[in-house]
């Protein structure tokens, strides 16, 4: 992916992990703002290397991290769909499952004909059972960097996002922690920007600075 | 429960069953119109024995049997309470089912920490087995009698209810029909109306006549 | 339109206004019950002259005329689009309504920029006033009968609707009003059935007997 | 309002526009992680001269400007209270705008007429015109820096909020702007916390230093 806007003099190339700094004020607020306008917006660019424009529904951009709900019904979705396919590689405790519902089914069954109404009910299904003990991702004890990498791993899931945009996240996160959450998407493979409005010790980053000259700073 | 309007002489004495006839069929259509818009009504009043007026919230009138649906959410939520009390009445059945419930939970919470995302989940309670099996009651496969026969149960149920009327139902039910669901009503000791366009052979009825004349049929 | 169930011999055509009596309790009672499972019934059939099904989508039933409500959102949307042609072939009413509304917009526009806060606001369409007006059929102090003859002029917007069946309906209506409902479906030429449990003095009907013999009545 | 949590020997005075910076990345995580999850958190405490805690409903948390929808129903319903009061102190805007709905009532009183169908409407009053005009908050247009002055006149508003929290915003914002912000800040008296990751330049403001030592900063 690239992303290109009137003051840059060339593209920046994103990669897996792009950290883009930008120091002058008022251009990194106008930058965050064009993201969150992105598709109206006709100032800041994002396209692949054949120029094919991204979709703004192709974006998942996170300026809010912890107000941000993992949890969605799509990522749920996704997760029961990965859980069933888990499962169905084990037929053993595939079956076992599907023995102990069928019993407990049984059992209520027996139940529903002591009922003076006239009651039915149907099988349940390995869905309905995930739903029925509620699963879905731990985050209530996450610190910061714990839910960013939880959304990193749920970005993987959303196929249908391919540029994931992370706003000003450094202020929260440790050397260490910034270092790890670059490695963890290099590893990934996933396409990731980080924009940011100060420079970060010890990272590769492209820097656009307060005379709107675009520098890139590797490590030595 | 009491009756009355304008061309009554006097109120008319609802007990459990009660069949009343209106001949006249601006009169008839008038009434079923008045319990419509019960409440609003200024002409007819339907009150207790100690002149308490009955609150609309209190009634329940059914003029489309076939319409009405009995799995209303209040109504599952009663069954899902009873079937629950049956099942506590029942130490070793319930304590079995919670047995298998927490194994189910357990062969799933395996797999759940097998899962690359941080995953958690709940108990699963006995209400949320009541609804993973979709338990509720049968319809599909009723004639107009059987879903009349249920809408009868679910009336004892909904507590809050003190008076059920039925429109016009006679049409779809045939004699050896209509006395079943009297007795039903009889036996249950539930406060229920009928209101109908004709005379119905063989039954105990209040008869309004076209000349506006109140008369009390009875079996010889 | 044309009707057939295993019971009857051949099929009934239904024209503007066809009068279906069925004598048989429990014949009437099943097939009130496919009209209302049109669709999934195998039993109850509706084609036209080309032996093409009605789809349960183009069949408009009936079975409640209180409880049906006319002012559904589809209906007001139709009823709006008219009068928005109504009013357009009226082209000095409708400048004038501009005018008065432009002349609104601008007085509020002008306690706007007063206003501590940004404010903006649009135009006032001509939908936006039907809206604010709360223009809606009238059904408060309708009769069994008005409500009736709003339900066909209704019907006659519903250009998706082929069929509009009405059942049990006689008994809330004078016979002047029955042949009046009967006349106006014939002039507006739309197709209603009418199934009912009794015969209809002074009208033409098909009569399925207790001996589930077909015979048409005639005027004389 | 002040506020407290374990790092701190003694709390922090909150009056109209406190600054407060902590450099230490993972205090300044974990502090902002409370004020998410302010009510459950433990450590971190809100309460006015009295000791009387801050609840979570009386707090108005910001962390994302951009996502922050000014134009709430509750915030558009005071608005229109307020336009309403407005109106009612000019006696002739008032009677003029009610003349001109009322002459467009007339007319379109007259198509209702004059349609088949019997239509009904009611008075358009002021708030429905408020509505139909669509008033709200312009925002598309906005700058961060014009968002955030919006928040702020909007959280003047909401009497129930006490006390408005703003989440590392000066990497949006210009020194100008900062200083403008606070101005407005105080100028309204109202209590606003602002908490930031890095000092900011020339203003008055509390440091806690990556020793966990608390400072002021005062202008000299």
């Amino acid at each position: 992916m690239n992303l290109n806007f009137p003051l840059l003099d060339r593209p920046i190339k994103i990669s897996d992990g792009t950290l883009f700094v930008v120091e002058d004020v008022r251009v990194f607020s106008s930058v965050v703002q064009n993201f969150y306008q992105y598709e109206e917006a006709t100032d800041l660019k994002l396209f692949d290397d054949k120029f094919q424009a991204l979709k703004s529904s192709e974006l998942m951009l996170i300026t809010d991290i912890l107000g941000f709900d993992v949890n969605s019904p799509t990522v749920l979705k996704l997760i029961y769909a990965d859980l069933e396919n888990q499962l169905n590689e084990k037929p053993e405790v595939k079956s076992m499952i599907d023995k102990l519902t069928s019993t407990i089914s049984e059992l209520i069954g027996y139940e529903l004909l002591e009922h003076e109404l006239d009651l039915e009910g149907d099988e349940i299904t390995i869905l309905e059972l995930f739903k029925a003990l509620g699963i879905k991702i731990e985050t209530q004890s996450d610190t910061i960097f714990e839910k960013l990498m939880e959304i990193l791993q749920v970005y993987k899931y959303l196929s249908k996002k391919k540029l994931l945009v992370l706003i000003n996240i450094c202020s929260y996160l440790t050397k260490t922690e910034i270092v790890e959450i670059l490695e963890y998407i290099s590893l990934n493979n996933v396409e990731v920007l980080i924009v940011e409005p100060r420079r970060v010790d010890g990272c590769i980053q492209y820097i656009l600075d307060e005379d709107y000259f675009l520098s890139t700073e590797d490590l030595v």
